[in-house]
């Protein structure tokens, strides 16, 4: 199945535009708990409330040689029907990216990743081969450095546009399978306007609501596609982390069913 | 040991400027033989004739569940006095490029690390904090897709500057450990030049001789640094796969040394 039917699909089962991202932090975890079980608890308790669920590759590599079996473990405890997408951010010469695409559709199964556009088509292509995936390609990303490059006023032409815009412009270009989408951070939500206002079909991913500090309300008004079926709210330490003792799980679902219902409400307005 | 005087004492021992990319393919290999028995042999067979060596996670992460293992025990087959460098391209928001530093510098302990500037200054922080550790920030990478954003021209004050350009000028910015090093493309001779000129003392790590079609001879008149122990040039394909019977180590070795030694003769020049 398309990523894009079944993510609809799942938006419509859960009435969910939530996605948990799973980004298990050992320090920040019950006492004692294998981050396997961690995630499982996770993944149980929100199942019915997400719309997707986002592992950041970062934190599995962090835990060493036992980072893998526990992150490939973790995806297969995830329900077969809600997306998952591998935030990974890679990016390289085509033939190591046709490694990287490799590495992370087929040995992982992830429905979606994301890449970073600084190398350019050839470095994006050979995750776009697999029609059947999503490829949200880093556009403004939400934390603080963002602006060091990504709103950089390049020449187009004989005007000018943030670099941003310009990564977006690629992107709608290189969309042929419709399976590209873009990442823009909640932190941003002029940007975010401007994005959704010129692409109002594309797949969006929007971290940086909740512990990054992005405003819900603007977020909603701005980000969604006319179906709300096509963006995606990520929220991770805010969900996992809602409390740090053994009621955890519990937690974890009031703090996701609140965010999903508050996205919701402001749909709906 | 600081990563710079790691590599200058290699340089001077192996009297090399040639890093060896250990980018394990299946398919290009010797039939029925083991990656780590492959990566071993190669090493082995070039561990005096190198200044580093340069393996890809890519390749790594396609092999699937086996993957770490094998890349670990082949940073542990490299002598100890050669460093080793992660190509990573790595980067994410602050919270999360301080998981990836401590997956590449801790868990798999390499000398040094590629990393992508997309996401700015906050992405790149994490890395740096390691003091004797090196960081090569990607500027000018050596695929056809690098002109996509890459040579976009944007505004810096009253002038304009190419996108790389303008990476390279916040790397030097930044390098306040002097552990910040670029990577530029041997296909662009041009940018090289120009990269070089303006940063004299830069590490340099410049991949793109070999499979990849850049010509030698400018890369290094271009390229290097004044003490010629700043500058390393990367190949991968034409050393690994030089052979594929089971001659490959001897004719990987033949190889390297080639690539070493048309290097010095053209630093003579």
């Amino acid at each position: 199945m398309k990523l894009t039917d079944k993510l609809a699909e799942t938006v419509r089962k859960n009435n969910s535009r939530l996605c948990v991202g799973l980004d298990p932090d050992p320090e920040l975890m019950p006492g004692k708990m294998s981050v396997l079980d961690f995630n499982r608890a996770i993944i149980e308790a929100t199942a019915d409330l997400v719309c997707a669920y986002k592992p950041n590759l970062a934190f599995y590599e962090a835990l060493g040689s036992e980072g893998y079996d526990i992150l490939k473990r973790s995806i297969q405890a995830i329900p077969d029907d809600i997306p998952v997408i591998g935030d990974a951010k890679r990016g390289d010469i085509g033939n190591t990216s046709r490694a990287y695409a490799r590495a992370l559709f087929v040995q992982l199964g992830f429905d979606a990743v994301t890449v970073n556009p600084y190398l350019g088509f050839d470095s994006i292509e050979p995750f776009l081969e697999y029609h059947d995936r999503g490829v949200f390609i880093l556009c403004r990303t939400s934390n603080a450095g963002a602006k060091d490059f990504q709103s950089l006023r390049c020449q187009v032409g004989k005007t000018t546009q943030p670099l941003f815009e310009i990564v977006a412009s690629k992107a709608n270009q290189w969309n042929t399978h419709g399976n590209i989408g873009l990442v823009v951070g909640a932190t941003y939500p002029e940007e975010l306007k401007l994005i959704r206002q010129r692409y109002p079909d594309m797949l969006l991913l929007i971290p940086g609501v909740g512990a990054q500090g992005g405003d819900l309300a603007p977020t909603i008004r701005y980000g969604f596609d006319t179906q709300a079926e096509k963006t995606v709210i990520s929220s991770s330490r805010q969900i996992l982390y809602a409390s740090r003792g053994r009621d955890f799980a519990t937690a974890a679902r009031n703090s996701a069913a609140k965010l999903r219902d508050r996205i919701n409400q402001q749909l709906a307005r």
